[in-house]
């Protein structure tokens, strides 16, 4: 067990759990092995623990600063982003034709997990990096691709995804920053982006923004917007680095995250910032959506690694910590107790345990089906298309906002140790938070879910979805001992037909606006059912486990599981009930409301 | 409506929901008058919005700092402690006799609750000096309390409340700081107190700690701790103060709260300090409880003030920032619409103003118990202090951990602004973390309440809160259009009579380490009806004030309070479906999960 993830955990969901090994029988996958799988894990784990985990606070309490128009960042995000390059980390996932390794999602959303959770802010440069990059080899040139990939994967020069400004967050389409087509087919950008995250920094030698921008005179609204590559420095004539008229104007000050610098970028203050239009005119909103959902799932899967971290510091802290004594001991001589063996303690680390090996779960096959969507014939596809898009507004949504309560539970198990910087508790609490908002909030992810996904294609989606939890029902009633799970999933199937149906229904009898307007308390209902569909799922692995023989190290590590997916069905699964209760409510409540009665 | 309180909703508290102003009838507050009341409360908010609020975030960017074994504290503490000292602040809940005002603890909460809300942490230092001023008063000789008490209720000397030492937090019966007689009728005190707020700064002449230890030979546990005085400077022969031998030895780094200093203190070092018994030998346990029962409302009181400078920030941004458009307006040329008008904002709204005006609700609840218990008869007295016991901690824990989510959500109101430092709430969420650790965690709240309150004098207290439900159902079933409420509450109660006697069967059949595993989640439980019911005990007030003539205002302000009634009846009260399903599972799961289980 590393500080930050659990290893023996990861070779549990990537083996056990979902068998990666198979995607190895599709030709795109079949240069690999389980035991290059094993390997590169290994190999990341050993960069984690080397390089990001020593600097994860060093990073928070030096956060980067603009100096001379110049972010300045920590000087070990140079040295991460030279080893991300070089250890083709960057490239991992892309394909051999543009330098990659084709790994499947699965080991690099693993990969992704390790490194976020020994240091997030250290991980996102890549990360960036290597979304931004998989934007231009989609949509891009050959000429974009040949200028900009080799560099960014190589991890010398920084990506970015430059969507939101000042008057454009959640509200996409309202972007006004514009791209005026000159002669020779570029574009000359105007405009200001705002959360840039490294948006500008001093460990790279250049920085590659997707932007999206409004070609003068396309139409209003989402069919208006088209995405560009306008780099911090573009080549000249000479093909020398010369300056792109990108002016970083801000850098914010954030909660967490704070190794990451987001910034505000003003673009063509000396009309000299030029663009790349990349893929069609007009087409950038719906470009930028395809990274955009992995992006979300990446999101998902940095709160788990979060939360992962945060929980692993919470038990190895309550493992040494004595306090008190069982209730049932009344002699104050007699000695302390370690705290994990107070119930209430217990408690909280199952909640955490729960939900980071939830989530991870819940993100691990939302990988899987991407990685499937990429080998499988047209109808099977289509499947694991809905299936992904469908469960993307919950894997980026429910890991986000369980894991701020997982690590609230974390820093209470370290009680007042845990509201102090001694410890690195209270650095995961701030770092999480991001999650929740950044690439579309709750609330977006929730009008996802209810006003698109569930909807979409007559609700085929959520159909295929209840086919997979009935395949993992009729798998677990074959197997002895987990029929009372199958039971109570099975039951909160029921509630979510029922809920649905309700909720339909309102649609004709009382608008949109009423039946969207629970929509984020619906997502958190949806995403229960769902994270306790995946805990069957790994009940039925570990079950499968202990029926065989093992040692006694894999016995307590099964049982865990089994105690883990049980607590998550008594304690976290009937939060359903009120949810149903309220979601079935007939009220319209937060449509009657008016502002003036919020006044004094 | 100030930044940080809403004044519109104080007087609405303090008039029309309780009858403040009826206290002045008994002889103990008789030199009072609602007059009085509105005007110290308006001096309250000068004085916040002068010298308070205007140095928040300062005070959060500069914190304390140990420079050669004396803690520097931010400027304005100086001005803080004189102004609160001479302005008879930290003396107004104090008796005529002591030098006080007499007034009474409704008002004073009320006042505390204006000062909190404006900068918890400036706050901090005069509350934490009443509280120990309080004590000696309570318990200490004249001479103690002539030496001391005049320079605390003044200002110029700091009180701290000295508990907790490095291996003894929740288990305060396991300190070892050690008291040895002398041949004067003083003490010798040796040991280590640790996160003692307040516990040195240089905006004081002297540091009072009111601190725990043990005298050598002192029964071992709870029964073995006595109280003592024990001063930074001590007074010599010849009146002049000298160092009493307390060294600072370390100053945390906080997640929040960061306006005021956490210490580590060592005592004796040179064997030269001397500490003075406040009340008997061995009573010091039950002595500091008789405090910290208050202390744990204030802690409730801080939460919500903390909580509602987040909503009232979140509210004015809402108003202001245009983002989106109506669900059903698909023109992407038309306006933008505040985000207050998107029905899941309004719902983020509803659910902080709800925990903040509900918990504020039954903060102000317990201290009208308070007041009365001061000035009842035996009976009246009895009733009085067991309600107060019963509900403590709910006043604690219940605004102290839904106050997080709150200002979670005030975060989310605010998307990526809210992450950043360019407003305050980022600050809130940091700040309001400590209050479910300090002065007793959650889990220790828990505990209190199903383990002591709930059993104690054969679960009279329990009997009495129903009783006092029962009147409000009676009163809000008396005025039309509470029915709805009246029946959800009633409900809930029978729920509550189900869980609480199918929890009581457990201690005989498996025991009270079963009995008390969930406390924690009985708490929530029954802070959610505790809640319900304060609020309709508003609703009660509003639709009264409604059912007059009234100014468009006013009404406005009334169906807010409806409104939000509505909204915590219709969103949160139904959680307590999924706990009460959960509370009364059968399965002993986290006193079974064993501590090898959670091992990779």
């Amino acid at each position: 067990m590393s500080k930050f993830v659990s290893i023996r955990n990861i070779r549990f969901m990537i083996k056990e759990v979902f068998d990666s090994k198979s995607l190895t029988e599709y030709d795109y996958y079949s240069k690999h092995t389980e035991k290059m799988f094993d390997m590169v894990i290994d190999e990341a784990l050993t960069l984690a623990v080397k390089l990001m985990y020593p600097v994860l606070e060093e990073m928070d309490k030096n956060q980067p600063v603009l100096e001379n128009g110049q972010v300045k960042v920590h000087k070990s995000v140079k040295k991460i982003m030279k080893e991300f390059g070089q250890g083709g980390w960057i490239a991992s996932g892309f394909s051999e034709a543009h330098g990659g390794d084709q790994i499947p999602l699965i080991i690099r959303g693993t990969i992704s997990f390790i490194f976020a959770a020994s240091n997030y802010s250290a991980a996102a440069y890549p990360e960036l990096t290597a979304g931004a990059a998989e934007l231009i080899t989609s949509f891009g040139s050959k000429e974009l691709i040949d200028t900009y990939v080799p560099k960014m994967l190589d991890g010398k020069w920084q990506g970015t995804m430059a969507l939101t400004e000042p008057q454009a967050g959640s509200s996409l389409s309202d972007i006004t920053t514009t791209a005026y087509p000159d002669k020779n087919g570029r574009f000359k950008i105007k405009g200001v982006k705002t959360f840039i995250s490294a948006g500008d920094h001093d460990g790279v030698g250049n920085i590659i923004h997707l932007m999206l921008a409004r070609i003068e005179n396309a139409p209003s609204g989402a069919k208006g917007i088209s995405l560009f590559v306008v780099p911090k420095k573009r080549t000249d004539e000479n093909g020398n680095l010369i300056f792109n008229d990108i002016t970083t104007t801000s850098i914010y000050h954030k909660l967490g995250y704070r190794g990451a610098p987001a910034t505000e970028l003003s673009m063509g203050e000396k009309d000299d910032c030029l663009g790349w239009l990349v893929g069609e005119e007009n087409k950038g909103l719906s470009q930028m959506f395809q990274m955009m959902n992995e992006t979300r799932i990446l999101v998902g899967l940095g709160s788990c690694a979060i939360a992962s971290a945060a929980y692993l510091a919470a038990l190895e802290y309550t493992e040494q910590r004595p306090q008190g004594r069982p209730v049932t001991q009344k002699d104050p001589k007699s000695r302390q107790i370690p705290i994990i063996e107070h119930a209430d303690v217990k408690r909280m680390l199952l909640f955490q345990k729960s939900v980071v090996e939830g989530s991870l779960s819940l993100v691990l096959q939302c990988s899987m089906y991407a990685d499937l969507i990429k080998v499988s014939r047209k109808d099977e596809k289509e499947k694991y298309e809905l299936l992904l898009d469908l469960l993307t507004p919950v894997a980026k949504a429910f890991p986000s906002e369980y894991g701020i309560s997982s690590i609230s539970n974390a820093i209470q198990c370290f009680g007042g140790y845990g509201y102090c910087d001694d410890f690195p508790v209270e650095q995961y609490f701030r770092d999480i938070r991001i999650h929740a908002i950044h690439e579309g909030t709750t609330g977006i992810q929730g009008m996802d879910l209810l006003g698109r996904k569930i909807v979409m294609k007559n609700g085929r989606a959520g159909l295929l979805f209840i086919e997979e939890v009935n395949k993992t029902l009729k798998t677990a009633l074959e197997i002895g001992g987990l029929e009372f799970f199958a039971h109570k999933l099975q039951n909160a199937i029921n509630q979510l037909e029922k809920v649905a149906g309700f909720l339909i229904n309102i649609v004709g009898k009382k608008g949109i606006d009423v039946y969207l307007s629970d929509a984020t308390l619906f997502l958190e209902f949806y995403g229960l059912i769902v994270i306790s569909w995946q805990w069957l799922i790994q009940g039925i692995a570990a079950k499968k486990a202990l029926s065989q023989d093992c040692s006694k190290k894999d016995k307590n590590f099964y049982k865990g599981k089994v105690f883990t997916m049980d607590y998550f069905f008594r304690y976290e699964l009937p939060k359903i009930l009120g949810l149903a209760a309220r979601l079935m409510d007939n009220d319209n409540l937060t449509v009657n409301m008016k502002t003036a009665y919020f006044k004094d």
